[in-house]
């Protein structure tokens, strides 16, 4: 098995277009995003720029209708079948350059670039019986690959790939080794993590994650695989950490309390699968103005600032990748406060599983080693009423430093915390 | 709602393809099935000819994978992406003559033509773009009606019609048009009747089941809508009765018993649900020589004479649909025998519904009103060792008639007769 | 099978104790009950007076917690395991007389009267090993009959009892000799209908039932027998058509638009299941006041006065068992007036089918014939909004007269008639 | 949270009646074993001996339906609603001294000591309203702490504890504190671990664990606790872990290859929830002489010889604990051998999870760190087939030793292993 680590030592941390933008995205506004990283995020440790689905159709977000997927739309493929940017939203891949030059500027400004893919080949490139790229250069044609009865529920553009088939193997290899040509780092494959959603064939979706898996390894650049939707399926852990950095642990994640509340749950489930390499994925964080590409209008983020905190201190301390949903250039100044707490973004970085300590119907208490022998100790009030912590029960010893304010507190045994409903306290506790 | 009486007043009884050759029948085993009920069926009241799936594919029965439907075919359309028949199979049809030629055959010969289609639009139709036929001549394309996540799980065709589309009628009335045009007589949909296959939409199966009533009710000519496959779901029996004339209520029949023997609990729930040209449908007759397309040889039926004998008894007080599944130029003396017995075959003609009168773990009683007022029982022994009826059991008075060998038994209170294991008797019982 | 025709040729209407006093009705409630339907709804063809659950148990009504059920509770038996009524709540009942007083007094008045049970034997007496009644004077013990897995999910009384084991009959046989010995003309027995309820044995209900079934046919009185609760499983329908008189469709049926709503969709999918002394039952009649002893003080129903015409007229154009919910000393002049209009009852007496004619989102046409050749029409308004209603969309012929307003309409092809939401029209069409 | 570490620091190796002597075991049997392992197995690390269901039942064995419960048996109660043993059957328990004297003599052989109890309060001492003991000596009684809806499917002597009552706490708080008294070291807790098994409230086997476990904290001897039966849910790892020493992570398992082949999906499964007192649990090892308490006569294990190496190398790198079924006294030399293995069972007392590093169809390899820093290798040959296995495959470097022979190997990377079917290799690896 390829090394995992290499591409992803700790936990992607960066920005996505998907909240915000839908299925719309342009290049300009990925520059933009960039430029705004490089400026003002990069030096707090966000690198990865990811564009998101749809960045091969031309029309993509003109129809309002099925968010903004375009059934039997003829999006832009190169003579293998394999899909390219549509020039008219990213010029610079114009002339079969593809992301190249995107990703060359990206790269410049010394961050990293992503993208999305569905799983799978495009239905009307096995309908026109369209040519695969196979090592040997014997001839596959798209149908002969593509699996009729292997369609998403939710988008309408790709046949799941049939793994017993000739050719398989070469279609996913040619197209990671297009996206390596053109300096992709990061790769979000999407219909694919929750692998029971495949009633049709219930091994399909884990035999196309290995044929993904393998061809990421072939391509001879380390990538970050990242595999959408959730829920991921517990039961198939160990499948995933093998031929995976990163599994969606739950549907896709939006800005309301009961998701995050939620959130706890899996994060409870999936606690003991995190490192080396391997990060379940919480979805992106909708933080700031989002949701301009839905066509209904962007929105300001309806989580409160409490819950903000209590979101960026469950992702830290479980060490979820960050992948921020909002609109960069746009930041407002809290957004951006919460998104740069250095001592919160620690913990990102360091080696220790996190754990549940404790778990009341209000009340969750997680843990995890400091690389520096402390103790990280988050505590969130997940009632609706005010909740006083008393830093005697943490059952820790030490002195307490408040992570998010940046204040020494003292023995943590004599600590007497009032936390607003939904919100957290983050300590870091030493000797 | 069209009057179903007139297309079907009786239990439709014919031939159809499937059960011999599979996807391949061809325009000359056509002519010779006909030709043959012509001669030595119709005068028992046999009349329906019925080609089965994959006519318009030039290339079915080549590739020996999926039960030979071919993935991602190109089969024959018209300019409206309506299917027409493959010319190198019939070649009657060629020049754009579709199925009249044949038709006309059949009607010549005082037999009734039927075809089968797959509900929907085809796949490659929707990706190409292709135009639908409009009453108002309106441009209509046909991925504006087809439904991506719209498919089947067993043949790679078609996609479903959206029917909150404009143009979603149309394209079925054009449909329904062109078949009238060619002299069909029964169209069998299939794909369509087990309304709980689709769960991206619950109420998809039953709205397109709308749109083909209708375009069934407009074409003008009276044509038995047939609708496959099963098991159809009881709690929408409402539903099958006001749109269609027969609806299949198990899932594929073939020639084992513990099919046959699971025909019983089908034909208990359905009994109150037959008459008025409503016929559920207990698939074909399984009988003779089997399965010449399915590309393992063909094979004689492994029904024994008794479990034929069980079958026809069912089938005829049930007044289930028949339709033989053997190629009729190769029939035996014995199942000759059993498709012509007039005194059975009588009960299909008659007006009333059976009932189950008695249910144990190894008999069932069936009973019908003839229509001089006599009786019609029975009697089936579903165990594995034999049975002795004894005729006071039954319930009724008067004298029997043995159905099958056409004997008078007498005072049918002192019968005792036994039984074989899996072997029927079939009265008629008058005062 | 015993004659269910003798029982209940027609549907039984009456009063059952449930709606309005739930476990805890008494002897004079009852006679009071009694005394008002004799009075003034007997000669409208109401005639059942049924006391519902808990009648054996001194206590009941006194906890209430579990809907007034107590767990554990050693209500009365007699020396065989059958239950007794309390004394203390039916003084009539004591010295061993049981409700045979009080069935004397109500037949008296020319009425009859029933009770409900719950199915099985008392869990004590299976712990205690108490005596059952033999036919043959065999030794049985309660412990050697009752099925320990065999539990309902909501009363805590009762074990199912084991069919499979020597004395199950006998025990069912008893029970219904002594009710037979009141003079119990109804008995409602509870938790058995939905056979899909026993998931720890798929086919105990249904072996239950048929011991049930037996001991009613065994005991010489024709009793109507009554099952509850539902959803009934309309694949088992055969089974409940031939073993009793009245099955549940629906689950417990309150006085609110959503259940009554529902209904229209139960009534369809069981139209064909009526007649010939089978009842398909929709539950009690949640008029006037309710609820008084369910421990929150009573209420007035909350169908508004359109509601209660709708839900007259489906049950009784389908044929639905009357069972009035209300206290009937406490009737109020409108709830009279519904529950005495002769026109309308006069449908339970019919002896034709209806049928559901026309379904739209907010429209269902029922048609019916009269027994003198007419038909009855019946329309519903299920919609919010004012609907107009053509009698020429009726496809009727005939001069029209308003049941519920004994009005003559004239041609009923003329009729515009405006319904307001959720109100009925019921017509009868005669040439 | 109590130190499950205390009590389990290694995973439990002992004995178990159940596989032998099902529900029939007597004191003189248990004897006879416990004598066998303090003679043959202790010096091995075998510690436990455990008495298996329906201790308490005088005539458990005398039936043999229901696999020898007997529905409503009256079994041996304290005063306080405590079942005690049956003196019948453990002589030394007569005059209230319960389990002690037993537990006094395998405590004298330097053995530990063992029961197994259904979860909850007997059914009948809620039916009778028996006493339960109370901290504060206040009045409470089993019908006011028993559920009467939480029923076991399988075993009819218990009523599940309603945790919501006042009372219930005490009642399981007076259980422990009975067994502390009698020396009891481990207590299987049955009819809990599968926690979705309790459809009418999904909570309360969640709940009745936690009253369970707080019991075993309070009653201030060590105690090991484990729950029956699985399979676990992996969703509520967090659960067993914080509550739990042992958990059943699969349904009963007896001596059939495909319940052995499946286990290793189980182990899979639940890798990374192994250590620091938590031992999930792979049920007991079915060797040697089994089944003589099923009353169809003993038999020898259906497991080949390799098929038990395969058993053993997966329990003991899984660390699952280890129980043996078999009869000792009867140990034949083989499965002695096979048990008493030191460089085997060093693997239970290692401090590293082990973890699934390959996984094809038929081959599955397991690898774990020894204590001294060298690494357990177990190949495993789930397939039909003899397969080679080739050390280089492995990716370890070092010296190998072969631990089921005690044979040094030479070079890891050099090794050439011809595997039987269903057979494994077991390897120390060390630089």
């Amino acid at each position: 098995m390829y090394s995992k680590n290499a591409a992803a030592p700790f936990p992607p941390m960066g920005w996505n277009s998907y909240d915000y933008y839908n299925t719309m995205v342009n290049e300009q506004q990925v520059r933009d995003n960039a430029d705004y990283m490089a400026r003002s995020l990069k030096k707090h440790g966000w690198e990865y720029i990811v564009i998101d689905i749809q960045w091969s159709d031309p029309d993509a977000g003109t129809d309002n209708e099925h968010f903004q997927y375009i059934p039997f739309s003829r999006f832009c493929l190169d003579e293998w079948s394999r899909q390219i940017p549509a020039p008219n939203r990213f010029p610079s891949s114009a002339g079969g350059k593809g992301f190249k030059p995107l990703a060359d500027y990206i790269h410049s400004l010394g961050l990293k670039f992503g993208i999305h893919i569905m799983r799978g080949i495009p239905r009307y490139a096995a309908h026109d019986h369209l040519a695969v790229k196979t090592a040997d250069g014997s001839t596959v044609t798209a149908d002969r690959i593509a699996d009729p009865y292997s369609v998403s529920r939710w988008n309408p553009d790709m046949y799941g790939v049939d793994w017993t088939k000739k050719g398989a193997q070469d279609y996913y290899d040619s197209v990671f080794d297009l996206y390596a040509s053109w300096g992709v780092d990061f790769v979000k494959v999407d219909d694919i993590c929750n692998t029971n959603m495949y009633p049709h064939n219930p091994y399909s979706a884990e035999k196309e994650i290995e044929l993904i898996a393998h061809a990421v390894e072939a391509c001879g650049r380390p990538m970050v695989l990242s595999l959408s939707p959730g829920p991921a399926v517990i039961e198939k852990a160990w499948h995933l950490e093998t031929y995976a950095n990163m599994w969606r642990i739950t549907d896709d994640f939006w800005d309301e309390w009961r998701f995050l509340k939620a959130m706890f749950e899996r994060c409870e489930v999936w606690q003991k699968h995190s490192g080396n390499g391997n990060w379940p994925d919480c979805d992106m964080l909708p933080v700031g103005k989002l949701g301009y590409g839905f066509g209904r209008g962007a929105w300001e983020t309806r989580f409160t600032e409490d819950e903000q905190y209590t979101m960026l201190t469950l992702w830290s301390i479980f060490r979820a990748p960050l992948m921020i949903g909002t609109d960069l250039p746009q930041l407002d100044a809290f957004t951006l406060s919460l998104l740069t707490n250095d001592e919160v973004l620690a913990l990102e970085k360091r080696r220790s599983q996190a754990y549940l300590a404790r778990k009341t119907d209000d009340v969750r208490l997680w843990l995890a080693e400091s690389d520096d022998g402390g103790t990280y100790a988050a505590v969130f009030n997940l009632g609706d009423a005010a909740l006083t912590v008393s830093g005697a029960s943490l059952g820790l010893t030490g002195s307490a430093r408040d992570l998010w304010r940046h204040r020494e507190l003292g023995d943590v045994t004599e600590l007497n915390v009032q936390l607003a409903p939904h919100a957290p306290l983050l300590l870091l506790v030493r000797a």
